[in-house]
């Protein structure tokens, strides 16, 4: 199909002249492929349509003449490996996208999820393709693919050597993704991990992502009497659940976002001097972001950006008393909070563990991980009960590193004065294990559009981001070895 | 129906044996008219049912010569209203009770509800009779009666003049109770109201209720971004509504059950010597209590009777971030805490009202009684939704009070010192209805065991409460106007 005026999508930095040139003249290659995978159903529990993605992609990359291969683990989609032949004398660098997609709700959809539309937008630069996986990830896939045609067009060669890690069960929460990097783990040796997913600043403008935070999630639960008791009769004596968890919430966390759990912050790595730069040159949305969730005020005294970069305690939500229109008058048998730390380095999950622990015995409760007995309940004036829930570590490479330094020269041979470095993501990805499999750097290069409708109804992509992206992957594939020493 | 050994029920006070005899040679006559008010559904909602009830009543009642009418309002059950040729020489008490009872769910009951049916226990006082209402409060209405003829046996007249009032729909939340008793004001007309309903002490000692607490609802919420925010990109930045809330609740109330809000206390009438001789004198059950509720500690420095005294700030609900198995890992946009208010003289709700919101204004908050609009949450950094609930005042009539020493006196020659003097009800009953229509003293005498299950399946009552019951009555109405001067 071609698409009167999308040549005019961008002010293009010099360097990338003739890439830009190769994209203007083959959007319609480049959609038509884009479109043929969009079209197969991605669901990582879908297992046929997986199969038949996987296959497609092999096709695509045998296509560029990269040895490829599905990488199998027992009861898993297949992740898929592609290389070319390797110069020994370069770095060997693995960009990691997935291509399963969210499961989706369809009358939620303008149409049906797996048949890409494009809409036109009231500029030609907001112009979108909608479907099920367009950002995350599928754009990524086809733009690291277009991007080896577009450098190869120009006769220029990568300067790193290029694998492609592409896994199918991402959205699942990637339950096989440490298994696949343990048994693969020869195949998969690089020297650098970029994780190619999620969308870039809210200003629009391409950023590079320098770690992301880990995360531990707990359930905290205090009790009052074994049953509901009439508030009237019984108020004032039988210790209220609400009340002593409201209490003791108010001595984890105040309300603005500093964590009140003795030596919590101990751990944390202090930021360099290259990370307070970033955060200083970061564009300031926090008007705009302030307006469009509709808040007066907001916690801490940084600005987004910077209070990202700390660990947090999130209230995620809080019961008792029952749900339901009309509360009874009574004094509920319990109360539960949710929360959610995220993590920085070098904090650990298990160190937060124990931190609350300690805090909580140090404030004079009995804490047990299960429900009390009712020996213990009748001996133990305070009890909690404290169930946690799974986590992982943080994650985060330091931006005055060789490899990082690089990264970002050779990304500004694309997007120039505009690229946006954040020294961490505020959300939690399984980054840590390349870091951890590998002891090798991860650094996180997105593409696409912020407001993506990632994971919801009328998901997209603009197409302005792929071409951009597709000129950002290019530049780092020519550029990267050059300036990594 | 004959159950033998029911004689033996009780040691008795000297002054009623003939009352006594009299009972124990007609159990089975009260049994079987007890058993057929108990047959009939009652249900305030259940009208043709409700009409049956009273049709029985008003038989029941005019059997023994008094003149009985409905008492009717638009669309509500008829109270039954009925009293004997009154001499004008002795004062005038009006006996309430309710026939209506608590909707039931069949399935939990080990029978039908209204098949009353009479279960042995391991004891004679233990033998119970099962039924909706036995205890709450058709006992009373039955044993009320009864009481009439056991007097009437032993050749002496009542001491005061006795008016009988049965209500329908109290289960309900005595909807039309006001309207009944204003537009029926010259028929009620009485020196005293004496609340015939609910439990009796602990301890299963008879007891005299000298006033209940009011009690007000509010809901409050606190406001956090307009919609669920990602913890991780958000979290420590956007206001969380949870933490907000729990900041409030223990600014309002600590884990002592100590109301915080200023001035709260002001208004609270100061003890009596004889209400806090009345408590010292009280039989100590919180060791049993806290076994029974599997409690550990209790909140306040005085036992049960004393902090139920107080008023109370009882949390009864609080949510926020939704429910199901998995909480997302998300910030929610409000949190709720579901609070009652219970009143003593002379806290009304209209005070604490007031109270609340100047203390919330005083603490920086912005309040509104209704969702913020888009404009107050970009403008306000702390919002908070005030929903007030229903509520009534506290009534309380004084110890010391001449009638109040009467009551005692009277209650003792059936009780003896066994008799508990309660100067409150923890709980919230319409007694000030009474006490404003009239503008004269209300007193509570109620005759049910603790444990009857009262708005629960499997409703019961001991038949040793009722027969002391019957005594009761007979022993107030034989002497209650002797010693009221």
């Amino acid at each position: 199909m071609f698409l009167a005026g999308l040549a005019l999508y961008a002010q293009q930095p010099e360097s990338s002249s003739a890439v830009h040139s190769y994209i203007n003249q083959n959007q319609p290659m480049i959609l038509h492929e884009f479109e043929q995978l969009l079209a197969i159903p991605n669901i990582a529990s879908d297992t046929p349509n997986i199969e038949k993605n996987a296959a497609l992609l092999l096709q695509m990359l045998e296509k560029r003449g990269l040895k490829a291969e599905l990488l199998r683990v027992e009861n898993a989609p297949p992740a898929i490996l592609a290389q070319g032949t390797a110069d020994p004398a370069l770095h060997t660098v693995t960009f990691y996208a997935h291509y399963d997609g969210q499961p989706v709700q369809k009358a939620d959809w303008k149409q049906d999820p797996w048949q890409p539309t494009i809409v036109p937008g009231a500029t030609i630069a907001d112009q979108r393709i909608y479907a099920r996986s367009a950002s995350d990830d599928k754009a990524a896939i086809v733009g690291l693919i277009s991007a080896l045609d577009a450098l190869k067009s120009t006769n220029k060669r990568p300067s790193v050597n290029i694998k492609f890690l592409f896994e199918g069960e991402e959205e699942a929460g990637s339950p096989h993704l440490e298994q696949i990097l343990s048994r693969y783990h020869e195949k998969l040796q690089s020297d650098l991990f970029v994780i190619c997913d999620g969308p870039i600043y809210q200003n629009g403008q391409p950023d590079l992502m320098f770690g992301s935070r880990g995360v531990v999630t707990v359930q905290i639960t205090a009790f009052g009497p074994n049953r509901p008791l009439h508030s009237g009769h019984y108020g004032n004596w039988a210790p209220n659940p609400i009340v002593e968890l409201a209490d003791l919430l108010t001595k984890l966390r105040n309300t603005e976002g500093e964590i009140l759990i003795p030596h919590f912050y101990d751990p944390v790595r202090p930021l360099s001097a290259l990370e307070k730069d970033a955060l200083q040159k970061l564009p300031d949305l926090d008007g705009q972001l302030k307006n469009d969730f509709a808040i007066g005020r907001t916690e801490g005294r940084g600005k987004l950006p910077e209070e990202i970069m700390k660990p947090g305690l999130n209230l995620d939500r809080i019961e008792g008393g029952g749900s339901g229109p009309n509360p009874a008058n009574a004094i509920p048998s319990s109360a539960t909070a949710y929360i959610d730390f995220r993590l920085v380095p070098n904090q650990t999950p298990a160190i937060v563990k124990q931190q609350l622990k300690a805090y909580l015995q140090q404030l004079g409760y009995f804490v047990v991980d299960r429900p009390p007995t009712v020996t213990e309940r009748l001996q133990q004036a305070k009890i909690l009960q404290v169930r946690w829930g799974a986590g992982y570590p943080p994650q985060r490479t330091a931006l005055d590193a060789p490899v990082s330094q690089a990264f970002i020269r050779a990304a500004r041979t694309v997007a120039g004065d505009s690229l946006v470095l954040m020294p961490t993501l505020g959300g939690s990805t399984p980054s840590f294990l390349f870091e951890q499999q590998f002891n090798q750097p991860v650094i996180g290069l997105p593409i696409a559009n912020f407001d993506n409708n990632q994971h919801a109804a009328n998901e997209n992509i603009k197409l302005e981001n792929l071409w951009r992206g597709i000129e950002l992957y290019s530049g780092i594939y020519a550029h990267l070895g050059e300036f990594w020493r």
